[in-house]
């Protein structure tokens, strides 16, 4: 029985609210003055909920594992990133914020170069610009195939998403990609032993009518597949913690995990951070667990620019006094993953957490930080195991035998 | 390879003894003074044992988790409680001090009410006093059945446990309780394929008799059986740590699964928590396992009584030079679960855990607290990996590999 199947077993109903707030890329690494960035940030708010609450550090995936935006999000809404994956065309579609219907199939692509022998000489076409990428794409959509609805989309530069939309359709191929030059694409082929033909076949009529529609342009004469599945079959938010969520972000890629995840997503009326508040208010009375997600530390990591991060924890924390104004039962502050700016990138140091409400046992942390959370009473943990925290804390899972 | 598996392999004799004291719901929740029930207490020698160790945090199952006594016991005995369960039927009769044995079959039953069509119209029958459960109880002790001896036992009110004994017997039956109202008892079915049919056609004979012999009674005239199962079938500590353990407790459910786990039980001569040391006293040359367990911690907690909670902690504290006179190779005290008294149930919060012992590696730490044990050398941890820490300071686990 893994974690979340034990959670699912143990659920209740109770009538209280969890919030989850997410601070993209939070956890960061010492600047010139030896502090990260949300311990050189000014933080009195944060600072104050650690000091009642609980903290602690948590691993996304697992120690010394720099996690991608997907698995960064999977492990913080309490599902093992190693157990519960998203086929990367289903992540891909998310990110671009295209709508996958539970029965499609999705694929990236790359746009290549090919020779006049059909072999591989440039596995991303020079990564032709967006634009190029957009007038190809364009002409793709001509492409049908009877019986089923196909979407093509550009991602940017190179890479683009195809979605096959047909009732049962099973969508388990192998790349066509052969990730080497001086050979043909491969075909399409199940890689399921054969769930997968009807797909499969279908996909090498489509492709055949790729190749021949783009034979005359150059660079990008071609394309090569990879990540094909289907809709991700994950437990729900409902199946598995019975939960009713709502998702508060604008991100395509966190909407999308979410709404995999059974969220409701809430964009509507976004405009920017206060607004973002707002929706959150708005739906707060119509929704038992909130994901607020708040995207600009993350960009700052990755930007470099140690100081705007700062600010942007700063531009946080002063609004944190209208979010708690809400109520919420328990709420945990944290991020999907750390993004230091001297690192410009992603990296696999532990996120800060912290945890607080009426349940929660306190700890002799005072300030919300790295060094602080080190010795926090939640220890340090994978992220997988937050939501049995929140759970716990919030009386909506009961006690495990007798 | 589970880690039970791995000590298994590992295991080695050695000249030592370990003493495993278990303070029932020992962990607690800050009261009104902001301090637990356990930093309330004044334990000079908890904390003098603590200064010269090593503190932690035990979650008893996994984060947030909060267990019944048997998976609590489970865990601080080393079983992961999620992979060795123990059958509700056993437990339950562990519960009552049923003497159990291993070709036993035991099953949970609740009196109920029928209609006169045999539909269900209360599962309870209205949780009847436990004297009326009593004497139907004994008339239904003069139903057999050829070749098999039966046990009918009262538990509480409506409970009741039957036990059939024959060598053989698997017993790995469906519910008969169908969980809902308006419908029959459901017929005994095997749930594991078809080993258990001998005993599902026993348990229809038989209940075919009970609801016979019970047709005239009112309000209880019927039962409904649930939680079937052999003897629980986990590794012994003898197969498992090649030890030889006694089991110093007075309540039956701890008697119970230490049976199961292969303790020797003693109760013979305890009255009180002073002969309950006079006991461990004069079993110390005979074992090289001691599981020590104090019950009434948990009780006041139950209770909600901070102060007394306070006052049981003391007492034992009082108690602990008597019982380190022993001189035991390693001593751990800990609990199976929190029992706040705030709460007046256990809880999810991880319990403090303290060791000492000649290899134990010495921390910071100076008092025994759940505030001062997040900083403790042992960290936070499954209780499942406990008894590998007391197997490896007592020197009774070799290196792995080589």
């Amino acid at each position: 029985m893994n974690n979340i199947q034990l959670l699912s077993e143990l659920k209740i109903q109770a009538d209280t609210k969890i919030l989850l707030i997410v601070l993209d890329g939070l956890g960061g690494f010492p600047g010139e003055k030896g502090l990260t960035e949300l311990e050189a940030a000014d933080t009195p708010h944060l600072d104050a909920l650690a000091k009642k609450g609980a903290s602690g550090l948590i691993d996304p995936v697992r120690r010394g594992i720099t996690p991608g935006s997907g698995p960064g999000h999977l492990g913080i809404f309490g599902y093992d990133p190693l157990t519960y994956m998203i086929g990367r065309g289903a992540l891909e579609a998310a990110g671009i914020g295209f709508d996958l219907q539970k029965i499609d199939v999705a694929t990236r692509f790359n746009f290549c170069t090919l020779d006049a022998e059909g072999n591989i000489t440039d596995r991303r076409a020079g990564r032709i610009p967006t634009e190029i990428n957009e007038k190809m794409v364009e002409k793709m959509r001509n492409i049908t195939l009877p019986g089923v609805e196909i979407f093509v989309k550009t991602v940017k530069e190179h890479r683009g998403i195809a979605v096959f939309r047909k009732e049962g359709l099973r969508g388990k191929l192998h790349d066509t990609d052969p990730q080497r030059l001086g050979v043909h694409p491969l075909k399409a082929k199940p890689a399921d032993g054969g769930e997968s033909v009807e797909m499969a076949d279908m996909a090498n009529q489509w492709l055949s009518q790729v190749f021949e529609m783009l034979k005359g342009e150059s660079p990008a004469n071609g394309i090569l597949t990879r990540g094909w599945c289907n809709y991700p079959e994950i437990p729900t938010y409902q199946e598995a913690y019975g939960l009713d969520p709502a998702c508060i972000a604008l991100y395509p890629m966190y909407r999308g995990v979410s709404k995999f995840a059974g969220m409701k997503v809430y964009i509507e009326g976004i405009r920017d951070f206060s607004t973002k508040i707002d929706v959150l208010t708005k739906v707060w009375p119509d929704h038992d667990f909130f994901f607020f997600h708040y995207k600009h530390t993350d960009s700052a990591g990755e930007d470099g620019d140690f100081d705007r991060k700062v600010a942007c924890i700063e531009e946080f924390d002063k609004a944190l006094p209208r979010i708690l104004d809400l109520k919420p039962d328990v709420v945990a502050v944290t991020g999907d993953h750390s993004t230091p700016s001297v690192f410009k990138a992603h990296s696999w140091h532990p996120v800060p957490i912290l945890m607080a409400g009426e349940c929660v046992r306190p700890d002799n942390v005072s300030v919300f930080g790295e060094k602080a959370a080190i010795n926090g009473g939640l220890g340090r943990f994978e992220a997988q195991y937050i939501m049995n925290e929140l759970l716990a804390t919030a009386g909506k899972i009961t006690k495990y035998g007798a």
